[in-house]
This record gives C-alpha cells, sequence and structure tokens, in this order.
C-alpha cells in the first residue's frame, strides 16, 4: 500500500518501522531529520515537509502522530498543511492524543474537502509501538474503519471501532481520566491499609478479589514489591510517565469543560499530578503517585 | 457447635439462621424482640440480654453484629457488656464493620480477660448474608481463625485472613475506600464519554478491556443499560445503599486521620456521597452517585 | 480624543456610553447593529467593521471589549483584524476578560507592528458600567498607563496598575481564583453553623470580626438576610453570575495549568460552580452556590 | 471570686495567670506539677486532682482548659469527674475547643445535675493569653453568659455571646473552616499570581481592595515579605501552627458528617493540611501552606 507518515516521535517511529518492515511503500516526514534517517535506512522515501508526503502520488492512506492539538491543527489545517495539498479520496488518520472537539473540527474540514478521516489514538506506550502490541481507538465511519484496519493490524494487537469522528479521543478521554483517577485510590487504598499495620501483598490480595478490584491493584499495583512486573517494583522507571497522565487529565477536564460536565474527582486527580510534575517526578511512572501519598518528614 | 450471636439486624438475622440450619446449639439476643422470635422459631434459644448471651455455661464462640463501634464498645466493655461475664478461653469474633482503632481496643481489653478474638466485616450485603455466600475479612491470630473458619464457612464463601488484630477492618476500610473512588471515576467516565457522543455500551467495552478497568465498570458498571443485572439497570434499587458507602468513607477518613496519612480523593467522595445522601437518596444504590454527576436543569 | 471601541455588549455599551457623553471623538463597531444604532445616537460614529474603527484617520486610543480570548484573537490577529490595520502609535486597550497568555501573546504581535499595548480586565459588573465606577486592573507600561489614567477613569473609579503587559489578566485571575473558593467557604461556613443550631446574623457577626472575615461574609454574604443589600436577600437575582464565576475559574486553571501550579481548591470549585450551572442555575448569583451545599430531598 | 481553674497548659497557665493577678482565689490543677507550681508561685492554691477542685468549699466558677474532647469527657463525666462532686449552683465554664456534640453532651449532664454550663474557646493563640487580649465565643443561658462575662474580660477583650449551649463551638469550628479555606486560597492566589509574573505587593494590593481581600489575605498573607509583621515574613515561625488548623477542619469535617452537610472544600483543606503536617511541618504556622503549593524540584 502507498502510505504516508508524518510525526517520528518515541511512538511515531516505531510505529512506522513496524509499517516498513511489513513491506508497504513508505514516505515519511518529520521536524527531526535524524528521525528520518531512522526509517529511511529501513527503506522508507524521505520527504521535505508535510507538504511533500501529502503530495505523493499514487497516495492511498496518510498517518499521523504529533504531540497536541496544536501540531495536529497545524499540519492539517495550515497553509502550507495536509488539507491543502492532499489528493480527495486519501484516507486520513491522525494518531494523536488530542481532545474531541479538535478531531472533530479536523475532520469536518477534511470532509468538506472530500478527504476521509479517521481518529485513532493509542494506548500501549513505546513498548507496545516496538513490538506492534498497541490498542487503537478508533472514531470514524465504518468503511473507512474497515478500510484501515488491516494497517492498524500491523501495528497494534487491539483495534476497537469507537463509532463516528473524534470518538476514538473521546473512548482515550475516558478510560484515562478513569485510570487516573483509580490510580490515585489503589495508591490511597495501599498507603492506608498498610500504615494501619497491614502487609502489601495480603492487602493487595483482598482488594483483587473483592469490589475494588481494578487494572491498577490487579495489574500495576503502586505499592513497591507487590507485583514483580510493575514499574513500583523497579523505583518507577519506564512505564507510563507522570507527565502523559497530567496531558490526559488535562484532555479530560478540558472536555468536560465543553459539555459543562462536573468531573470534580477528575480534576482533584489532575492537581495532584500537577503538584508531583512540578516537584520534579514527572518522569516517574505514573503509579509513582503513591510516594505523594506517603511522603514524610526525612529524619 | 456451642455458639452465642449477639446482633440480629438486616445481616445478623440471615447470618444466624444460616448457623441454625447448619445444626449448631445457637443462644440469641438482639434489642428487637421479634428478631429473637425469628430465631427461636428456627430452634435457637433466647437470651434477656447481651450477658446472659455470654454466661451460656459450656459457651465456646460469641459472634457479634452490630451497627457501629458505639455499639462494640458498649456490648464488649459495658458494666452489663460480654467482657465483664464471658467465660475465659471462649472465642470471641465480632462481624460488625467499625473503625480498626475501635477494634483493637477491644481485642486488646479481650485478650487482658484471657478472651481470644477475631474482627471479621463481611461483604456481600443482605443478599449474600442469605444465600451465605458473604465474603469474611479476618484479622485475628493464625490458630483463632482457623477455630472460626469452618463455623465462618457456613455464612459465607470467600474467608480471607488479614493478618493480626483489627486486619480485618483494615482490608475491608481500604477495599471501600478504593471502590467508592473508583464508582465516582467510573461515573464520571461513563457520563464524559456519553455527553461526548459515545454509545455506553461500546465505552463499556473499551474501558473494560484497558487500562480503566474496574469492579465498577465490569461488574457494576454505573450506566443503566450496560450490566442488564446491575442495579444501575433496575432504577438503582437493591444493591449497597449510598448511605452504607457513606458510612464506610466516614471510617476510611477516619482511619486516615488516625495515623495522619493524606487521602484527597477518598475525603472528596464523602462529601459527594454525603450531598447525595442529604439530597435524599442515601437509600439508593452506590452507583446511582452518577445521577449527581449528570443531573441537568429540569425542563 | 480621537477614540475607536469596538464590542458594545453589556459591559461594553455603558462603557462607551460613558465616552461618548464624556465628548470624545467615537468610532465605534459591533456585530449587533442594534448595538451600534445605540451609540450613533449618543453621537458616536458608526463603522461597518473592526477594520474600519482601526483605519479611522487621526485615531489615538482604540479600546476592546469581547467575551473571549477567541474573538480577542481574531479581532487583532485575524486577516482582517486590527493589528493589520492600525496606524503605528495607536494605543490599544483591551478590557476583555482573557487568559494571560493570550494577552501576552497580542501585546508582543503590536509592539511588533509598532503599537503600544495595554490589558484592562474591569470588575464591578453592568451596574458599575453604567455608573461609570469600574475598577481597571491594568498591565503594560508605565508611560501607556499614564497616557490611558484619564480615559478610563470616565469610565470606572479605581484604576491600577499592575506591572507589565498581562499582569491586568493575571491580577483579575488571582482575585476571582480567591473569590471563588472563599465563597464557596463562606457558604460551608454559614451553612454548617445554621445546621449546627446557630443564628445566621450572629454568626456572621462573629466570623466578621475574626479571621474567617472575607469579602464573601462582610460585603456580599450569601445566607439569605444577613446583609439586605446583597444579592442573597432578593433571591441571588443581579449581581454577578454563576456562569461568570465558572468561566473565570476556567481561566484560572487553565493559566494554573500553563505554570504547572497546583490550585486544588480552584479547581474544586470549578467543578462545583460546574454542577451548579448545569443544574440549571448559572443565571443567578455566585454566592447562590449556597444552595448546592443546603439542598435537602424534597418533602 | 472563689475561682477552680483545671488545665494548665500552653493556653491554660497564661489565662490563669491574669486571674491570680486579678486578685481571684484560684485553686488549681494539672496533670503537670511543674504547670501547678507555676500558679502556686503566683498566688493559687494547688490541689491533687480534678475532683478536689470540684469540692473546694464556697467555689463560684469552675474553669476548664483542655486539649481534646476526651479529656473534657473524662475531667466532667468520669467517675471521679468534676460533676460528680461540684456543688449545685457552681457556674461551669469550659474553654476547650473540641466538638459541638460533646459540648452539648457535657452540658445536658451539668443541667441534670443542677449546674449552669457555658462553653467558652477562644482564639488568639498564646500571645493573647498572655496578654490578655483572646477572643471568647461563649454558648449557654444569657444569665449565665452575663455572669461569667467580668471574669472572661480579665482573660480577653472580644467576649461574644453566640446562643445557647454548644454554639461557641460552633462559632469556633465554623469560622476556622473558612479561615483553613481561604488560606489555601489565598496561597493559592498569590502562588499563582507571582508564577505568572506579578510582584506580590502589588497583587496583595489589588487583592485587598477587590472582592478576594480577606483576613488571610490583608492581616496575616501567606506570601513572604508581604506584611512585615506576619509569620510568612519570620519563615512561619509563632503564629497558629498547622497542627492546630488540622485539628479544627477535623473537628469541622466531623460536626458536618453529624448533621450531614457537604463541605466540600473543608475536607479537602484538611487533607492538604493532613499532608502538610505528615511532612513534618506541623509545627510551623499555618499560612505556610503555599510551600505546598509552590514546592518545586530541588536542584
Amino acid at each position: 500500500m502507498n502510505i504516508g507518515f508524518i510525526g517520528l516521535g518515541n511512538m511515531g517511529r516505531p510505529m512506522a518501522l513496524n509499517l516498513a518492515r511489513a513491506g508497504h511503500a513508505l514516505t515519511v516526514f518529520d521536524m527531526a531529520p535524524a528521525s528520518v534517517d531512522a526509517l529511511a535506512q529501513a527503506g522508507a522515501t524521505p520527504a521535505a515537509s508535510a507538504v511533500d508526503v501529502a503530495r505523493v502520488p499514487g497516495l492511498e492512506l496518510l498517518l499521523t502522530m504529533l504531540p497536541a492539538a496544536a501540531q495536529v491543527r497545524s499540519v492539517y489545517l495550515g497553509e502550507q498543511g495536509v488539507l491543502a495539498a492532499v489528493a480527495p479520496g486519501v484516507l486520513l488518520l491522525d494518531c494523536s492524543t488530542i481532545d474531541p472537539m479538535t478531531a472533530r473540527e479536523v475532520a469536518q474540514a477534511a470532509a468538506a474537502r472530500g478527504n476521509r478521516m479517521l481518529d485513532a489514538p493509542v494506548s500501549g506506550g513505546t513498548g507496545g509501538a516496538e513490538a506492534g502490541t498497541l490498542t487503537f481507538m478508533v472514531g470514524g465511519a465504518e468503511a473507512d474503519f474497515a478500510a484501515a484496519r488491516p494497517v492498524l493490524a500491523q501495528m497494534g494487537r487491539n483495534i476497537v471501532h469507537c463509532g463516528g469522528a473524534g470518538n476514538g479521543q473521546v473512548a482515550k478521554v475516558a478510560n484515562n481520566l478513569l485510570l487516573g483517577i483509580s490510580m490515585i485510590g489503589a495508591a490511597e487504598a495501599m498507603a492506608l491499609g498498610v500504615a494501619l499495620g497491614m502487609d502489601p501483598q495480603v492487602l493487595a490480595g483482598v482488594i483483587n478479589t473483592s469490589s475494588g478490584r481494578c487494572w491498577s491493584t490487579d495489574t500495576y499495583n503502586p505499592y513497591p514489591g507487590v507485583l514483580p512486573g510493575a514499574p513500583a517494583s523497579r523505583g518507577y522507571s519506564g512505564g507510563f510517565g507522570s507527565d502523559l497522565m497530567l496531558k490526559d487529565l488535562g484532555l479530560a477536564t478540558e472536555a468536560a469543560r465543553a459539555v459543562k460536565l462536573p468531573v470534580a474527582m477528575g480534576a482533584l486527580a489532575q492537581q495532584l499530578y500537577q503538584a508531583f510534575s512540578r516537584q520534579g517526578h514527572g518522569g516517574l511512572d505514573f503509579s509513582a503517585i503513591i510516594r505523594s501519598i506517603e511522603a514524610k518528614a526525612s529524619a
């Protein structure tokens, strides 16, 4: 398939590499020349700009993986943007994590110019991107989802259609809102139980067979030593950074503001991560938030 | 076995009935004569007071199931209380849900008089009490736990030893702290996704295969219609009442205060349930809290 | 003085009328023709567009009073915007309430084209706009402040220089963040004292001579009947609407996010107003938030 | 006057000294012999126990100043307590800060034995106790208030009658709930304004002439250097300790729980102080909470 790929950062690079390995004809662009070089060595054709990717003759599918809404707007809607140059009929697929309102605005602009568009944010982190085991939450028309699915399956394992345009972003923002809340909840519960004298392993065992059970306790427990494979058991390195959770909680409260829905717990979670990040811990896995709860006076 | 049972309310009555059916010699007391009569018809011997239960000759095990710490203190530590009258060596088993500090204080007083004691709060509600499928979270010495286990197994299915005295209460309070937080988190996430245009079934499907997954989404989803068997799909009747969740969050924040641990999310959850209860919804299942999030102006 | 005025809404119209009455040569524009007509009858010259106001020959001062950052961006930075057309040297004065980041961005763009610019958000409401008793919080160069001051003094009473560009917005957002928090604090304190049996007048008297004293208790008490002149004593009509407080708390948490500062209380206040507004009370004075605290089951 | 005084801690000692200096016949007791000695040197008669104070022949007034509700219960209601021994007609006056429910329970028990009782918690700290400038918030009958007033005036400057029994505690708990909330609000507002580039003095000036004005900004500003006399300008030493604010917020949320009133902001404030105290800062003045907001990564 003739595919363009714009945005070769920590996530985009391994995703594009998986597509290159799968044998697609790939044209790529990134602001950082080194990232473009890495793909060129894997057989991709470098382009000099985003708009050059959009103009590739015979292009069938164009993917973007960008850091935030501002870049998505600029790459798609700018004067030298994709929509101004791409041929009608090319399927557009934005894998960035942004707010649903912007995703829908860009999808509408694409539709107005005769392009089909999907939003397909991912979860699974850089590890999932490298292993090709990402989850894609996809918003857009059923037929376009069907068309994109085989390509997505070369980068991920779990490909879910969430409904119309923007719904991929909605699904991700809702999931991560709950994730942020339940992680702090898990941290408060584990810290409280241990402070009151329980063994953390025993406590996790009780919770995981009871109504408090959640991904944050049974798969990613924030208490050190409970799960050998979890970031908590290796000093909170790797995993999903606190700064990324902070970003996603920002998207969630912003989206809630747009529809005037009160999300008191989500807003508080955002502020707790904001304090944690300000104190210099934004690079730690997000389960490290338990440290801000347990923190005591130094001796 | 020669068993005494004090406290025959909504939970205690069906628990005692299960013990009567299992063939134990049961002596019972409650402030409400009607509750005592119901057990007498099932073959139990009525007693005129708590202290009379404690004085039954040859008593081996004494269970209590009381509404709150004040009653536990009074029944065990009062001038006409159990500890002043019971023979040394009788195993005491308190199934009430109270704060861990009081549980430990009573257990120490029992030990000082030569009695062994376990705290064994339950989860599973009146349905579980009737069906004999409760979960018991048990704190106390290993040998005492082993001795009580066969009797507990006649009232419940999942019997967990949580460590020393008071740890049954610690496990319950920690679990329910997390449960209250994750239920509101689930409610915010479901309400936000739906407000932004997603189908609730599809959204629940995504969350339940992602990192937001929790008991409050996959087993007890608060959004009406997502899970046919959940209280949300029958007008939030039955289930675990909001007033009970409010009580447990009160125990959790109180316990956190005793060990000076910050539980910001738990404290906020408590206040949200306090508002909900004040508005007259304390009798609804606790998943009904989603109504306070979605509430709109009436037309 | 030769003055342009863009934005003649509930606030802008009475402000412009005060300038017209003071004898200035006024050219005005608004999207709503009726608003322009009202000013024309007071002697102002109507313009057909924002850019036409900017092009008035001999213009000395250009004021804008717009609803939000999006309109400020469009009016100043758009292709048909003020900056593209206005003569260098004209003093620009934006009285809109927007986030400090946007205010600084626009001020920088103005400076790049040789224009001086001040941000000067107001407080005092429509009543203050009509009576000419507004407070102006002004950010920008000292000399520009001195130049604008006489004109501002014709619309307001309290004109404060807050420092460099954007600082007018910073002062307003900080003040209103605290105002939103202390109003809910006052509501919780008054409601708690009354629920515990105190007379609201006596309670307010104690607080107002103690350390809880604040503008929200001594000047604008949210409890009905305590202050005869306050909105609480007339059904929460008039005053400063809950939806405006909600907007300002949104600006505050957004600004806090930009500098990564945790504002947990502010974020919670925002969510409480978001729930209140969603329930249909956004038009009530913001002290009506006490109703959401005291709300009980209807009989 | 023939006066008994029980509880000679940091607050009680200077209060009792002021009464001794005023020439009253004083009989005193405290658990700590050193405190009793200090009063004896000032002319007071030492007693061997609380009950001995209560039995002083001709006693007219008995004051207590105790750390918490548990001690108040024990001293008044215990088997060797005041009520079991004091003559009917002696006026009882408890200056401890405790929850209103306990205050009312003790007042009822006193009334049942023919004693009149007032609750009269203070504000003003140890400085006010020494200088005799405390504020007394008094609950109880009008006639008893009139009888106690002259003695209170020898220890304080502002003596306020707040209504019936317990209302002194209600007034204090309501005031300090608001104080804790508005102090954190002031800290968030000051920190936000400064982070966004404003001078703290200028910002405080704007707020203090605007609607954000409160005791926490105009008299006790938490930002260092704004008010030379405030604890913030001397490293947060002296003043009203964070641990005392934490205690009072605990009383407030407990009282709110008793009347089922939601106090979301108060509960969050309590948790923020709980974290601050856990981190070892409980001895700093409560305005130091601004440090937990501004805290950054150390270099």
